[in-house]
């Protein structure tokens, strides 16, 4: 019913200009990547014909849905949201939308969440982290559908994925507090099971400190859920262990804004009485006061690229990649040497 | 092929238990408006049948496809994230999963991709505001999927909504501001253009300030992009302006824990050298420094009776209604009398 036959199509243009739809695809998304003699025959194609690179076209064109779903692990707070909107304004260029689900960080649920946006006919998934059964690769592999991971890296891994190391990429921040002379060391953690990001931050924490000759004390690490509430009740929990954390590092930066806030409410002075950290450096991370110390994580970046590797993978024009993203430790205003 | 006639239906766990399946759903999803004797005998039928409320099962007892969409602004900062999450929450206990979209703040992306979920097999669906064309509502008529409008309220309006009066919810914490002796008032507004709840906050604080005998300069107000980063530039801005304003209102809250942070890198003092007042009260309002004051939106209570409202209208249990929520001022500490 809502066929519109005289629409042209991709192909047309392709045959118009005497190219490959890959090329003309290009023509449209990656200007720079074509010689410029093509890129006129092929604009010329797209002008004569009328064709607008939009959902009902495209998807004529490809017999695609050209929609993307991504499941996250919740929708609360930012810690997704600026890589999902950059993926998302990124898709969009493409000609793609993107529809997103949260799995509230249950695992079962995302398999089921899968299944649905595939059957909603989704043409590729994008995944966070690596925490899943290998029956719900094989599913999508079936199933022709491309998926990319992101928000993590794994050694010898062999799907595409755009991430960071979350080990490596905790371990300078942990040695640089231990170098400032943090002898006790607090951990608010987000929790672990099946989290491979929260569980990897947590281990790079406990390994800097067995390298430099300090005990972990499990009675000094709190996993709570990533929530600003849950980083003030686990920072007073800390604060009542003895002896004292000089430093307190935070799994990410929502729960260390959360312990910034509740250090204020004690009267405790950050960095001057403790010090604490974060991780992910999103917007409010510089907001906070203290400024927050924490490990910058290219979110905009990582949104983009998965953009691009999953609709190379949908069109065809690419293989399987695994790109790795730089993190930096940033340092701000909530971390200092203890007070001697 | 996934297929399973042996799942047992709500209409199996109805039958057994001689009551209709509105009742039993509200046994699974709302206990506390059940009768002890009918939840007994609900819950035993559920029991010797071995109903689970999930995806599956209930998709093929209704052949929906259990899937709600929304479309939501903007998927960057917390802004709608605390009520979406209380959305889908509350909508997975109904045993629908939810796939959320953002238009980026582009109303004819919009209508794109209402199409889009629909033609995914959307039930129904959840729209931000009610600045759109009636073709929309039209569109969706048409093809008989309900939809429940949030974050707002329109006087004289007759779909289907559950949100809380902008305008009112501002013009309490205007006349505060304005009784507590402010006469310069600067104001960070959201961009008004397609966005009624931006629109209708600042109308109320123009209003406030007529009602007042205070003159309304265009100068002092500033419409810019919801983000940490523009209400810092905009407050900037507003500083530098003459005579120098006392106060500074802001649209939301995220604009306004941007000019405090700006106001501390400035060496301004909040509030003794200028008030600055947010809206919503998400989990970041109480979590900067000072604390905000701005109007409490009860962003969770939002999400889940618009899960309640949209699953009645699809299960055929509910008629359009009009849900106003009642917000309110919290005093915090951004806000105080002008220095004299």
């Amino acid at each position: 019913m809502n066929r519109q036959p005289s629409i042209p199509t991709l192909e047309d243009v392709a045959q118009a200009a005497g190219v490959s739809t890959a090329t003309v695809s290009r023509c449209l998304n990656e200007k720079e990547k074509v010689s410029k003699s093509t890129l006129s025959k092929v604009m010329e194609a797209v002008e004569n014909l009328g064709y607008t690179p939009n959902f009902n076209a495209r998807a004529m064109a490809a017999r695609r849905s050209n929609t993307i779903g991504a499941i996250i692990p919740t929708m609360e707070n930012a810690i997704f949201a600026r890589g999902i909107q950059a993926f998302q304004v990124a898709l969009h260029e493409k000609g793609y939308n993107l529809l997103v689900s949260s799995n509230v960080y249950r695992p079962e649920l995302e398999t089921e969440l899968i299944k649905s946006l595939v059957s909603r006919g989704a043409d590729g998934l994008l995944l966070i982290g690596h925490s899943r059964d290998s029956e719900t690769y094989q599913y999508l592999e079936r199933r022709g559908i491309p998926s990319v991971l992101a928000w993590s890296m794994q050694p010898g891994q062999t799907h595409t994925c755009v991430g960071f190391d979350n080990r490596a990429s905790m371990h300078p921040l942990a040695d640089k507090v231990i170098e400032l002379g943090h002898r006790h060391i607090g951990v608010i953690s987000g929790i672990v099971e099946g989290n491979d990001r929260a569980q990897s931050r947590l281990e790079a924490i406990k390994d800097s400190m067995t390298a430099h000759g300090l005990t972990v004390d499990p009675d000094m690490i709190i996993q709570t859920f990533y929530d600003l509430d849950n980083g003030s009740i686990a920072f007073e929990q800390l604060m009542q262990k003895v002896p004292t954390p000089t430093a307190v590092m935070c799994g990410n930066d929502v729960l260390a804004a959360g312990a910034i806030a509740k250090a204020r409410e004690m009267g405790i002075k950050v960095p001057e009485d403790v010090s604490i950290t974060g991780f992910d450096d999103i917007e409010l991370a510089k907001h906070v006061y203290p400024a927050l110390t924490t490990v910058h994580v290219p979110h905009r970046e990582m949104g983009r690229r998965a953009a691009d590797l999953l609709v190379d993978l949908i069109e065809d024009r690419g293989s399987a990649s695994i790109i790795q993203l730089d993190t930096e430790v940033v340092m701000r205003d909530s971390l200092s040497p203890p007070k001697t």
